[in-house]
């Protein structure tokens, strides 16, 4: 461990900036699907979205570098870049979200959107997950429950138990399941009009990412906006994850229910690292929120990010990313549930084109979280080269997200490792 | 004026998203202090501050692009860049200014201070002037007192009479009024504590930006910062368009003051488009501030970022950018005093560097704000090829605050363009 460097940040972040490992790599080189350390040690990424279309990918490095020589200003002058953008962007969405906001992260994608649901509807209250995370500013930290706990610090924030199926509320299943869980909306949304909140939407991301991409039970999001829409609120999808073809069935996660938004927060895959987010919404939405807030993003906008962001859904297409992402994905979680019959560890194997969740048990039939052999494995993995993390309630499911132009061999080798790292069985 | 760009744009981001002048401009292309329309036309730009070392620098697009094709990914791994980054900003601060946070955008920045500063001093109250913009984020909104008729829609945010000399405070002078406006932060601050709220900081532009550059009676900040102190308070001096050698005398507008802040804020000019952003505050406070929150930002500290801002930083110093702010920015203002011993119009001529208000008025005597001639003198400068905009309480102070490398040819230009359009007589 380069100990020099760890000193030196600690000295000019401070102790608490958060890393990776209990040995934190030394990444100075990223291709493709593949990191370098200082020593030259390669590391397959079976981590990283933001790099969508892979590392340094050679078409989105030139339209940055092209349009970084031609012009770089915001975008209270007139320019075609991003009006194509935003044409390209919404004309990738449902119908009804014909407006964009490009800006710079999710957190001000997700600022903007609790701002217009609260401004659209009047009322304050939103319902988030118990296990969400959507950014880092004051207002969407409200939302994140993952680090408060299970709950939001504000009033103005309800957090409702997750959709899961694995551990099913009450033990239920099927419809009863689905209606249970949507009861908790409804429930969440009675208790905002007795305190005089309101309800001003729901937001979720659509893969439920930080909650461990848990299968939801069908019929869920139907049931619980029709509460939330019941109630007079929208519905707001976080696609700063499951975004950009990650779910190989669907350009976006929301695709997956059927059930539209009024509003879509959109990030990290973006840019492929430049920082580019964006929110697509409803006209009317967007018109009355500009009628009444003067919003401006100094970098939003700006020709750079749209030549950016244009040059990211080119090599989605032209290299056919999602089907890959479709294609790759099943065939890990086939080879994960090959494992599973082998290791008692696994107690699932979860999520959608190459987002995919391995949910690591001691007991399968209690189902106790294996919290710590999650970060074993994490740990053991990084040291073989391969590079994952782990989420969840209980942080005890395996997380896996590579670039999308992962390869059944790159898969091959993921599997391989994560087979070598389990054979000697694993213990706390 | 191209209306069919105005259409899609309104149908694409909405009619209420702001653009400038009656009638927009179509920009296609930069080079130094040099834009470009669609039609070849030329612009002088005398507005931004963004493209803080010239439009498309060289030095910062080569940098742009070589580490682009050779890393860009989040922070958590070890990265030597992030730290040189951070070393380097850091070295460039006041001693006790030791911790950096490199996030996106000058939102994000104010945001991480606004949440620092209220979780270190246990107080939720935030003081700020009555013509105030700090950033577009729900929390960072209320202190846009600018866009809230001079007060903020928080109980949490406190708005006081910015300082200045041109119209002051029950007509006073020197020391009086120093102490009358500082009187007004000391009343803040009782209210606040009367109301269970207390006192978490002062949170100010170190040029009064939006304010309209006000000449700031000597003493006030020391005075001022006293009763904050004294209340538990902290300085927050937000240096997002004051930093970065903008007022020629120094690197950041806080040392105007000689007042020391506890955290200093930063963004637009510091990656010259790139978005990039940063906070620098005491180490005591980050420490604290990692200890309890799980802070993280996606494309915050990245190695392009870092690699970016470097580069500006190379420029600034080779350039010698900062003497070129404070000589060039002299010359522009004696320039306009001279307009004003010709045109009644001009009631003061203010700014530090190439940070440049004009104020007009109708009658001197009065101080009748000429708002509609501002707004016919910007836009006739735009058709002559000058680019400039207008700022302050009434809209009626011109802002001048080109890149830096300004040179006084184009201060000639600038000024003859001025004269040009002040010649015939301004009228509403």
């Amino acid at each position: 461990m380069n100990t020099q460097l760890l000193e030196r940040r600690y000295r000019l972040l401070g102790a608490g900036a958060p890393l990776f490992y209990n040995e934190p790599v030394h990444i100075v080189r990223g291709e493709g699907v593949w990191l370098y350390d200082a020593d030259g040690k390669k590391y397959l990424d079976v981590y990283n979205n933001v790099p969508n279309v892979g590392h340094c990918h050679p078409h989105v490095v030139e339209a940055l570098y092209k349009q970084s020589q031609t012009l770089n200003v915001h975008n209270r002058y007139l320019h075609e870049l991003v009006l194509e953008y935003a044409e390209r962007l919404t004309a990738l969405h449902d119908d009804p979200l014909s407006m964009a906001f490009i800006v710079c992260t999710g957190s001000e994608a997700n600022e903007i959107a609790l701002r217009m649901a609260r401004q659209a509807t009047g009322n304050q209250g939103i319902i988030c997950t118990n296990c969400a995370y959507h950014g880092n500013t004051t207002a969407v930290d409200e939302l994140a429950t993952y680090f408060h706990g299970g709950t939001s610090p504000s009033a103005n924030v309800k957090a409702i138990p997750f959709p899961e199926s694995y551990r099913p509320l009450d033990g239920l299943s099927g419809e009863a399941l689905a209606a249970a869980y949507s009861d908790k909306v409804k429930q969440a949304i009675d208790e905002f009009e007795q305190e005089g909140i309101g309800c001003a939407g729901m937001l979720f991301c659509t893969l439920f990412s930080g909650e461990g991409l848990p299968d939801v039970p069908p019929g869920y999001m139907e049931q619980a906006m029709e509460h939330v829409r019941a109630a007079g609120g929208l519905y707001i999808a976080d696609e700063v994850q499951a975004g950009f073809a990650r779910s190989g069935e669907k350009m976006w996660g929301y695709r997956l229910s059927g059930v539209t938004p009024d509003i879509v927060t959109m990030g990290k895959p973006m840019g492929n690292g430049h920082p580019v987010a964006g929110v697509v919404a409803r006209a009317d939405l967007v018109n009355g929120f500009r009628e009444q807030v003067m919003y401006f993003n100094t970098f939003g906008g700006n020709p750079v990010q749209c030549a950016v962001g244009m040059a990211v859904l080119d090599v989605i297409e032209q290299e056919n990313l999602q089907e890959n992402a479709l294609v790759v994905g099943e065939y890990i979680r086939d080879g994960l549930r090959a494992l599973q019959s082998e290791h008692e560890l696994i107690g699932d194997v979860r999520g959608r084109g190459l987002f995919i969740g391995v949910e690591l048990v001691t007991d399968r039939e209690a189902k106790t979280p294996a919290t710590a052999q999650a970060k074993t494995i994490v740990n053991a993995m990084k040291e073989k080269g391969v590079l994952i993390s782990n989420i969840g309630m209980y942080d005890n499911v395996l997380k896996m997200r590579p670039p999308l132009p992962f390869s059944k061999d790159n898969a091959d080798l993921l599997l391989s490792v994560l087979e070598d790292v389990l054979a000697p069985g694993i213990s706390e």
